[in-house]
C-alpha cells in the first residue's frame, strides 16, 4: 500500500501535471500564438473551442447538481454567471461570439455546433459526463486545469495582438475576463481538493482526474491540428473554409 | 390513435391536474392551514420540508445540466439564485432555516437532514432524478405544480399568521417570497410547455409528468401525516419531539 502525501507535495504533483501535459504545450498553440496560423486555421480553432466554451456551464451545473452543501452551490454558481452571463448581456460565450464576428464567422453557424470535429465533441462531452457521474472530489479536481490558465492566456492575449488584425480588446475580452475570474476559481478548489484529498487513494483519483481532463483539451487540439494544418484532413462534415462566414451567414 | 389538443384545452388539462391533485387537497394541509397543528406536528412538516427544499436547487442544476441552450440556461438560472441566495446572504433556503428557528428548532439540526422520513427522502430523490434523466419537456412540465402555489402559499400565510403564535414577517418570509418569484418562473415555464407540447404524445408525456411531480409533493405529506398525526406511527430513526431544538443544539 502507498501512503499519502502531504499537502504541499500533492499541491507539487498537481502542478507537475500541468508542467507536463497542459495544452500549452502543443504544437497548435505555438502555432497560434507565434503568428503562424492562416486565417482559416483561427477560424477553425475558434469555431471548435466554442464548442467547448459552450459546455462549461452544463459541465458547471451538473457539479452544482450533486452538491448538497449550499455553500459549496453558493460558491460555485459564479462559474455559471461567468460564462453564461445575465439574460441580456454578459458572460464568456457572448463575449467568444464576438471573436467569432471578428474573424469573420457568423456567430449564429458557431452557435449551432455544425461542423464542429467529432473528436471535439467527443472529448468534451466525456468531461460534461465525467462531472456528471464521478466522486465530487475527482469533479472538483478535474476543474484545476485552470491552475496552468492564466499563463496561456497572457501568452495568446500577446501573441494574437502582435501578430493578427482581428485581435484587439473586444475581439480578445473573454481572455482578458478570464485572467480575472480563473485565478478566484481555482483558489477555491484547489483549497478544496487538499482539504479533501489526504489519503494515497483520494489523491491517486484527483491526479487521475486532473490528468483526463488535460487529456480532454489535448485531444481537441489534435484533432483540430490533424484536420487543419498537418495532414490537413478534414474529416466527413466538419467545416470547411467559407462555410458560416459573417457576410453568408448561417451555410446549409 | 389519439390527437392532440388545441394549446387552450392543453392548458386547461394540465390545470385540471392540479384542481385534481395538488397537495393543498392534502389533509395536512388542512390541518395546518386551520390552526389545528400541534408544535409537534409544525416542526415534523418543518424539517421535512426543509428536505424538499435544499434539493430544489439541485433539481434546477440538474436541468441546467442539460440544457444546450444558453438563453434557457440563462432565464432558469434564477430559480437557483431563488432558492440559494448570494454567498453570504438571501435565498429562500436560509428563509426556510429563519422558520425553523421561529418554530424552535435548531437550523443546524434541520440543515443536517437527520430525522427526516425516508419516504420524504424517496419522493423528493426521485423528483431530481425524473429532471436529470427524462426528457426536457417532462422535467419542464414536472415545475408545473408552480401554477398551483400562490394560492396555496397565500392561504398558508393567512392560516399561520391567525393561529400560530411564531408566524411573522420574519417566519414566513419563505412564503412571502414565492408569491413574487413563483408566478415569473411558472409564466416562463407554462409557455415553453405550450410551445412544445403539440402532439397527443410529447401532450400525454407532460402531463403524465406533472401528474407525477403531484404525486411527490402528495406522498410527503401521506408521509408526515402518518408519522405525526394518525395513525402516528414514527418510523426507526426518524425525528421525534426534544430532538433537534434550538436550546438543545443538533441532537445526537
Amino acid at each position: 500500500m502507498t501512503t499519502s502525501s502531504s499537502r504541499e507535495a500533492f499541491e507539487a504533483r498537481l502542478r507537475a501535471i500541468g508542467a507536463e501535459r497542459y495544452h500549452d504545450k502543443h504544437p497548435f498553440h505555438h502555432l497560434l500564438h507565434s503568428g503562424g496560423c492562416t486565417p482559416t486555421q483561427v477560424r477553425a480553432w475558434v469555431i471548435n473551442r466554442y464548442y467547448y466554451q459552450s459546455r462549461i456551464p452544463m459541465k458547471d451545473a451538473a457539479f452544482l447538481s450533486r452538491c448538497e452543501d449550499p455553500n459549496l452551490r453558493r460558491a460555485w454558481r459564479s462559474r455559471i454567471e461567468d460564462h453564461d452571463g445575465h439574460v441580456d448581456e454578459g458572460g464568456g460565450i457572448r463575449r467568444w461570439l464576438k471573436l467569432a464576428e471578428a474573424v469573420g464567422l457568423n456567430p449564429d453557424y458557431v452557435q449551432s455546433a455544425k461542423g464542429v470535429l467529432p473528436a471535439t465533441k467527443f472529448a468534451v462531452d466525456a468531461y460534461v459526463r465525467f462531472v456528471r457521474d464521478m466522486p465530487l472530489l475527482d469533479a472538483m479536481a478535474a476543474s484545476l486545469t485552470e491552475l496552468f490558465a492564466p499563463a496561456i492566456h497572457s501568452r495568446r492575449i500577446e501573441g494574437l495582438l502582435k501578430h493578427y488584425e482581428f485581435a484587439d480588446d473586444t475581439s480578445l475580452s473573454y481572455f482578458r475576463n478570464r485572467l480575472k475570474e480563473a485565478p478566484k476559481d481555482v483558489a477555491f478548489g484547489l483549497n478544496w481538493v487538499l482539504d479533501r484529498a489526504t489519503t494515497a487513494e483520494t489523491q491517486d483519483a484527483a491526479a487521475a482526474a486532473l490528468i483526463f481532463k488535460t487529456d480532454v483539451l489535448w485531444a481537441q487540439l489534435d484533432a483540430l491540428h490533424s484536420a487543419y494544418v498537418e495532414p490537413g484532413r478534414i474529416p466527413p462534415g466538419a467545416w470547411q473554409e467559407g462555410e458560416g462566414r459573417l457576410e453568408t451567414g448561417v451555410a446549409a
